[in-house]
């Protein structure tokens, strides 16, 4: 019998979130994936990664948070929930262009962890404009002990390529404090 | 209002295939891949790709095929659907490990086309032995117009150290045929 639906889910959690306003600057893109990465670790609903999009009016339109162990699925990382949840809100699947191709950018994913090798490859077709990163590769392989996976040399430079702008190490050790945590607290490494 | 839920969905005919047999060769077994991908092309049910999945006795685990356009999602590559089908069906993040880590591959992906950047990066997670590609990148750029974006300079070279075997041009004509079909139908490339 084949399975022919996928069906995955964000933490009971995400619906007590109030995400409602606005948040224009950098730092308060990156404060919600790292408040969502901070919560997923106490919650011990996942892996210790967080991601939000934003519209161009700064407001969310989906959030995301590791999910690979409680719901048996190597997709599903911060970044990929969020962009596959944004998607679904928006029925886009580029979500910075209609059908017709008319740009409603500029789209921002914010990210509590640099992506991994999956998720930069996700990037590339999600359809955003600018990319936030708090920890880098470093962080998450030394402090939480997760393997970021092959990328291209110049990985920056080929989604500058595309068009996606990327802004790294915003407030990079509140993230950093984050995977502490879970490395305290014995979270799995997969 | 947040989205805290993905489903995604095969395509209806999905449910007509028989594929209870066996595929020991892995031309048997890129057969079944091409075929996922003819009948994509044929239903106008997505782009001209396909996957299936096997177990260590050839068995088909799961399949896919590209779903990008009907169901707004730029995850939706035919690898990427037979990852998460074939994880939700064995409730295992790695395909081919329990839970305490007992091995039990190897486990094959047969794809129609060379990964892109993200099924490539997918690839690296999903817990496969082996990779069986018929159509290259160069063909499915040139004959169906997809960019396939950017990857690790050795690819090949990087999912071996990480335990992956990746055998090429299997059937690759064949696999050129159901690209071409897909252009002369005027299929949508995004």
């Amino acid at each position: 019998m084949l399975y022919a639906q996928v069906h995955l889910t964000l933490p009971a959690w995400v619906h007590d979130l109030d995400v409602s306003g606005t948040y224009p600057s950098d730092e308060d893109k990156i404060n919600l994936a790292i408040e969502l990465s901070r919560l997923n670790v106490e919650h011990r609903s996942g892996g210790p990664f967080g991601s939000a999009i934003f519209d161009a009016n700064d407001r969310v339109i989906s959030v995301g948070v590791n999910r690979v162990v409680p719901q048996a699925c190597s997709l599903a990382h911060g970044e990929i929930m969020a962009y596959m949840t944004a998607q679904q809100r928006t029925q886009r699947n580029r979500l910075n262009a209609l059908d017709d191709g008319t740009y409603v950018g500029p789209v921002t994913l914010a990210t509590s962890g640099q992506p991994c090798c999956q998720c930069y490859g996700a990037t590339v077709w999600a359809g955003i404009d600018r990319l936030l990163i708090a920890a880098n590769a470093e962080d998450i392989e030394t402090l939480a002990g997760f393997d970021e996976g092959p990328l291209p040399a110049d990985w920056q430079g080929e989604l500058a390529k595309r068009g996606i702008t990327v802004v790294q190490d915003v407030l990079r050790d509140k993230a950093r404090g984050v995977l502490e945590q879970y490395r305290d607290q014995g979270g799995v490494v997969y």
